[in-house]
């Protein structure tokens, strides 16, 4: 569906890195349904200063952290 | 429900891949509801122009993205 | 709650087949609340023709495929 | 909470009755924050004609869903 | 960020306490939120007489009951 | 993303605090998006006056815990 490479690994160094990926993620759904810039750009201001959209995206980030935290074995083992 | 057969399996060599079959299982799920190629197509500007609607996709392809990462064993194995 | 036995198994042949069973599944909530199959009909164009309708209809089939599919062992073993 | 006991196994003999059992969990957890059956009674309309509630309602009961065939190791040991 | 203990342990000895645990979870993440009691007060009735937010209380239990559920490893072993 | 170090484990030694963690976590969720303290102090009312809002914050809570809770193992083995 895209020719970048963007996601070769499910696994991070710390819980922290995990979350941001999480978030990463949850950007990437956004692009893969609307990949034009131009129309991004537009909503954004949408997606940062309302109430609703900022708790939609933590509620997404929420999810996708589930997955990534699975995949790390939720850092268990980490010092 | 359908003739085609279009998921054979679950099991993708890299995440990335993995993601984009996320996106392709919300996509279907959105099809079996409404087959009607004419219709999805009027839809399609609300689906990917409206903040709302392309963060419930972004949601929806977590969901499905946490059963595709499940299904590859998070590609722990990966190199 | 019903008389009729629709649901004998979680355990299909294939990806797909585990797809569509979680569209039943989606489907069959509906049913169990609403079973008056006259006010369904009525309900039946909001459901296809709305974009945020068809968005929650793959949002609940994707909580349900979850469960299809890990009842499944996400047909690793299938060739 | 209550004095009454309504809910003693997750364990169901066939997936359809898990289905029924999620079904019971989902309007437990309706009941439990309006115990009032006048409330109840008075909103039941809301709930069973309109498409955003029945839908609501479907995917409630997907995620108990998932919690009773867990619970039921999936029935995979049925016949 | 609370100096008073409300919780200290997931395991309860049955499914139905389990349930009711996951209804304290559901309430105490509102009031994390907002912890000032006067307005928890005045918004009661929205929460108790509206459908919607009723079916969402019942969404955010079912999500609970599936952690505390898992805790008690499903109540598999309870006579 | 951020070049603060805010979560070092997921591991608490109470299940309170990582009911607390998981409301870190929600937050933190929304910060990544909208960093602007300005733009959130603005916010803030409507998320903790909000009957909406309050529940969806219970909502993303209930996520969070959910991994937290995984994390530590049901916190089984404390006493």
């Amino acid at each position: 569906m895209t020719t970048e490479t963007w996601l070769t690994t499910l696994i991070t160094e710390t819980p922290q890195a995990g979350f941001e990926l999480a978030i990463t993620l949850s950007r990437r759904g956004v692009k893969y349904t609307q990949p034009n810039p131009e129309v991004l750009k537009k909503l954004r201001p949408i997606y940062s200063e309302s109430a609703e959209a900022l708790m939609e995206a933590s509620h997404i980030v929420a999810i996708n952290f589930q997955t990534v935290a699975a995949a790390n074995n939720y850092w268990r083992d980490a010092k």
